[in-house]
């Protein structure tokens, strides 16, 4: 059975991905035992997976090498099994190949089986997926949102972003957003109804935030040198819940936060989170991230773009700020 | 009543303090409502009070203006009182001044009365003191170690330091310092026999660190550049619990660690904290820090100089590395 997918050729140079991963048609081998394969009907676009594609052996994952499939979480059908607990037929979502197919072993994968009830399938990639788990896990539990409180989000109308923001809200905390843009952040104050948006294009984020007042919790998708414009304005005892560094994957510079001192000076919390550490507690996050959305209380826009051959543009769009909400390649 | 006391004349120059405070003598005013008259018979000498002689205004306490006499922790005698459970020949430890006489607000300035029954006095400045709050809070709950794990402490020779690896020693860790030269490393390996020493000043101190093994804790007094070199050196989940700049203090240069994405790699978290956030534990801390004190568990060596009038020289100890353990001026 041949599969057409994105191979890794060569490093990227920032969001030249062209130069950098192929589309390829390869046969694939017979199914081992533990695997099943996939047919990819979604491929979701995440910009943590720009790691990934570097060579840098401290983040969080070791590098895909060269001349491997490109990996991202997909949802599709299994069309074969050889693993137990999956069957033809099955709705699943994994850590798939960027391809037709994803051939993988369903626990390293980790493969689970979706509710193929649930009527918005890309919800998936949503607010049922781990964008939805890392939003609330950031929120509530690194970030110990209380009731009250002031929390900022940055990257904001990015797909974690429109998450972190909204489950503050329901938290009954005052949620305020940082994206690019006067349409996004009109789309935050607007649509979603949080307290406040600051466009980070139209000046210095810190001195547009003295609106806001002091911030108690800042969920951090960016690092760079916002971070410098913000911790000014953090509220002693605040948290900082350290999600991403898009500065970082987007400019191959590296956050150095000249602020740091006032880690110690108001006694911030700063802690960094990844979702793969609570897949353990994926069913609890997932069913209470289930009833906010069968309530119509999480809301979010899907950037869709049709096609595995129009892979490479939607995943830039995540480096260079072309999306609001979730980016979703559809095959 | 006369006193003699350091009065801040300007902002030092790096520990340049002789340009900065003058010895000089006044009159006290009457004793106000709520007030006491302490006798001071010591003086402790703080890294973190050289904050205060600096116009920087995002510290954790505000500056002290210049004119107003330089203020530190002190034990001695109230000598007068017009404040509530205060009364003449109290012994008492209170931020007072650098003087003979300190003259303050009872509540103000944290006054709280010693038992008198403690032979080793020093101790008030040492195990039983701030520095042994610090320690603690710093190693068991900001730094939440626990048995078995390694913990690291910077500036492992100064008085934080020394009451620190011992306590992570007592709670059952693997305790590791880092000082700057062999007198200092071997006072801590010999003396007090912990786990290991590096010398700062003899090397990179991440290679050095390469025999230890992964940190879950960093107790860090020090800040700087050599949090670069031990960041990489932290096992995920690890704590840093920042105590102090002292890098900062001394160079009037800001920490901005290269290695912040690490903090999102390994999920480290960071966290500052500030001995008078927990004086509400003081008795609880105290009576711990007793206990192991009494059965001679916590060692401290005292680094004593006599006389008001070399008070200068005895801090400036602090910046230069000048001491082992618990710098105090006896007056």
């Amino acid at each position: 059975m041949q599969n057409r997918f994105w191979r890794i050729e060569n490093r990227p140079q920032g969001t030249d991905f062209a130069s950098a991963l192929a589309l390829v048609e390869e046969a694939l081998p017979e199914l081992a035992q533990g695997e099943i394969r996939i047919r990819n009907a979604m491929l979701s676009m995440d910009a943590g997976t720009r790691l990934w594609l570097t060579d840098r052996e401290d983040g969080y994952q070791p590098p895909l090498p060269t001349g491997a499939p490109m990996t991202g979480l997909v949802v599709g059908e299994v069309v074969a099994s050889r693993a137990d607990g999956f069957a033809e037929g099955d709705l699943v979502r994994a850590f798939g190949v960027w391809g037709a197919l994803s051939q993988v072993d369903a626990v390293m994968s980790g493969a689970i089986k979706l509710d193929p009830t649930v009527e918005d399938r890309r919800a998936w990639f949503g607010p049922l997926g781990m964008n939805g788990w890392t939003a609330l896990w950031g929120i509530e539990e690194t970030g110990a949102a209380k009731p009250g409180e002031r929390v900022l989000v940055s990257a904001a109308a990015g797909a974690t972003g429109v998450l972190a923001v909204q489950i503050a809200k329901l938290l009954g905390c005052e949620a305020w957003g940082i994206a690019g843009g006067a349409e996004k952040c009109g789309f935050l104050t607007g649509e979603l109804g949080i307290a406040g948006a600051v466009d980070y294009k139209a000046g210095n984020v810190g001195d547009q935030l003295q609106v806001a007042g002091g911030i108690d919790v800042y969920f951090d998708n960016v690092g760079g040198p916002m971070l410098d414009d913000i911790i000014p304005c953090m509220n002693h005892y605040g948290r900082i819940a350290l999600c991403g560094l898009l500065h970082d994957y987007s400019s191959g510079t590296r956050t150095a936060p000249r602020e740091y001192d006032q880690i110690l000076m108001r006694r911030l919390r700063v802690e960094g989170f990844f979702s793969p550490d609570f897949m353990d507690q994926g069913e609890r996050l997932t069913a209470r991230l289930r009833g906010w959305h069968e309530e119509g209380k999480l809301v979010m826009p899907y950037d869709v773009t049709q096609g595995l051959e129009n892979t490479l543009s939607a995943y830039a769009k995540l480096f260079t700020g072309g999306n609001i909400g979730k980016v979703i390649v559809e095959l």
